[in-house]
């Protein structure tokens, strides 16, 4: 079915949520920096751009951050992008093989990506002081409207390390017309990119969310107990999608090899699938009849109604929180579990070096005999398990909350603005040179 | 992008369900009943056949009903039929057309649809005493096996009495070859249907599942919290996709008008969406620009993360439930509102009434001003809210639940085998003609 888009962007329509609400959890702190940089961006007007608005790491993001932004007193929006079916098969190809797959650039495919820019160009309408435009898909707009003032910045949330070199050739001129650009960290910058300005500011997530609100142990146990988890006996809790690159499978050899120590161990592989992604399904019964009918491995999805609550119970209810990436863009459900105070155990990739310290906050690993191992050692020592866990509560406190988000987005415009004046001036100090 | 399946069936893998633990809730007699009529069908080989595992109420009551079968000592089992886009297209418009919208039923489409019922028949393996069809996606696989045993059943979920006359003319005969056939209701069936024998099973919600497991007010409260919601003020709450039939506009006309008495209450619209339906997007984006940014609606939906332990806490924590539609196959978040114990308020279409009883256990209204007339009466009167919510709950018991709808297929079986040894007795005492 094509679906019927209006040239142009449509704006989001988004909550209310109030800093000071946050303030007891992330901190005096970060708030009082937040209210002192943005005293100079009162009324600055900031447009989101990016090419959907649920599902996904980075529309979550978006959820938040951007009334967080309201709430410091910006003038925020977040606008859609328009595109038609062949626009998105262009970009999620774009996705993918800029993440590495061998994938082909048609010219049909470079055309439904400029074709749907064009149009959201062609349309834009408003001023604003900073436009952030994020990912791929909308890339092309600061070229399309060079014409513009207000500062430009690509916010990137993959990682580009592996890029297909043909896709990236292609992409590489429009994102080098910004006059900033944001990664998740300075690993994912493909060096041969070169823009204006570089900024790194990792993903956050929301502490005041359902899916990371505070509930407390019995409440949590009461959910998986619905779910047929028995919240007495220790639980191993993955949330990831179903896909080779998380491991589901390694997942339930490092629960199988557990349970020759702990019989009762159970294990939870909690993931979010699409009716429209064949590939995801597939790999999903493939997992499935791995799990050989055991009914102390509990495979759930969004399709049964699992949501953000559910997680939240998981995470809070599990003895070791796992995410044994073989590869990984940041890894979001290893802070979420940091933050419900339980040592995580990850792969060694991508972002998730940045987020566990290795046998303070959890465990790097490179195999299921490292993951088992970890598993272990967590769960013979509860104490120590309840130590690192609540170092990793102050880990993601510091860092990886929505509010030090916001803070790091005001540090990169007040930077811009600063870098703006002083090349102004510098301007005018110039000789006149006729 | 193209599926890929393989030809015949795909089984799926269930999880396990206990009689024993639905006893304390459905009461003793259901169970004793479906004892007593299991006895004689012990071993018995039951197929369910639809479909999809996952997504939508036909799914969710397999998932139910198919363990509670294997319970009870039957051999049950459930494949999904295979079929590529093509076929899904044209069965998705066939589901339209039969709860009558006017759409074309062109060649190709009817060659879609037979070819993936060809390839599912041609590789359907197994023998069963049972066999259930469900809705009409793989309706002609009892056509195409004529030459097999056992009683074949078609289960139709949906109201037929508006069906576009060509999509019935093409399906009845399908429909016709079957053993028997089971409606929601008698006015779902089209009168000119001629099959060998009826039977009428409402649908059923699972009282232990996470949507309708117990959950107390304060869980609840602590949970539509997170949401941004006040347990502490009236909440009207309506769980339904974001579709002009559910009048999700209308409600929202009714929590205003509601309003003017209690100033305080709020309004939570739950709905489930698909990225792959941009009509539901848009009615959703309708239905959101329509509460104008008001703080105390509340739009959410599964591209939010929220799932079944938040259906349940809304609809436990709400004064009064709502299913405003102007037009409803069934309607099972009325069954689910009433077993919280809220009186409902449901639009007087579809199978609504056969769940409200219009001033005992709820309102049946056909208008906005009926249906805020009936929200005030509710939350003016507590006292009366509490006692009406306490009758629906046993209405629930005795007719919604997993276990009625499994003794409505063991009377079904029973019947079926019944008849047919009534059959062959008369077959054998009749005189050998020449």
């Amino acid at each position: 079915m094509q679906e019927i888009r209006t040239p142009g962007m449509q704006h989001v329509v988004l909550s209310q949520k109030s800093l000071a609400d946050y303030a007891p959890i992330a901190g005096e702190s970060v708030i009082a920096d937040i209210e002192r940089l943005a005293r100079p961006l009162q009324g600055a007007r900031v447009l989101h751009i990016s090419s959907t608005a649920y599902g996904g790491g980075v529309a979550e993001m978006l959820h938040t951050l951007i009334p967080l932004m309201r709430s410091a007193g910006l003038d925020a929006e977040w606008a859609i992008i328009n595109g038609n079916d062949d626009f998105f098969t262009a970009t999620k190809s774009m996705h993918n093989a800029l993440q590495g797959m061998d994938l082909e650039l048609t010219n049909a495919m470079r055309a439904a990506y400029l074709h749907a820019n064009v149009d959201t160009a062609v349309y834009f309408e408003g001023e604003y002081d900073f436009i952030i435009v994020h990912d791929p898909q909308p890339a092309p707009l600061r070229t399309l409207r060079r014409s513009d003032g207000g500062k430009w910045i690509w916010r990137c949330h993959i990682d580009l390390t592996a890029a297909n070199q043909v896709y990236w050739s292609f992409l590489r001129p429009f994102i080098e017309a910004y006059d900033a650009a944001i990664f998740t960290m300075p690993q994912y910058v493909k060096n041969d990119l070169h823009v204006r300005k570089l900024a790194f500011v990792p993903p956050a997530i929301d502490p005041l969310s359902p899916k990371n609100a505070p509930m407390d142990d019995e409440r949590a146990a009461e959910i998986v107990r619905m779910y047929g988890v028995d919240p007495t006996r220790p639980l191993l809790v993955q949330v990831s999608r179903f896909d080779p690159w998380k491991d589901p499978l390694g997942v339930i050899d490092v629960y199988r090899s557990v349970r020759a120590e702990f019989p009762g161990a159970q294990l939870a592989l909690i993931g979010s699938m699409a009716h429209d992604d064949p590939e995801g399904m597939e790999y999903y019964q493939r997992t499935k009849e791995y799990a050989d009918e055991d009914p102390d491995i509990h495979l759930l999805s969004n399709l049964d109604g699992v949501g953000n609550v559910e997680v939240n119970a998981f995470q809070q209810a599990a003895s070791v929180v796992m995410q044994k990436s073989l590869r990984e863009g940041f890894g979001l459900t290893i802070a979420e579990g940091l933050w419900k105070g339980k040592p995580v155990i990850g792969g060694n990739v991508g972002g998730i070096p940045l987020q566990i310290e290795d046998g303070v906050t959890g465990f790097l690993v490179e195999s299921v005999e490292e993951a088992s191992a970890a598993a272990l050692e967590i769960m013979r020592d509860p104490e120590r398990a309840h130590r690192m866990g609540e170092i990793g509560r102050e880990v993601v406190r510091e860092k990886f909350l929505s509010t030090s988000n916001l803070r790091n987005y005001l540090r990169l415009f007040t930077e811009l603005m600063e870098q703006e004046a002083s090349e102004s001036k510098s301007r005018m100090a110039k000789p006149v040179a006729w």
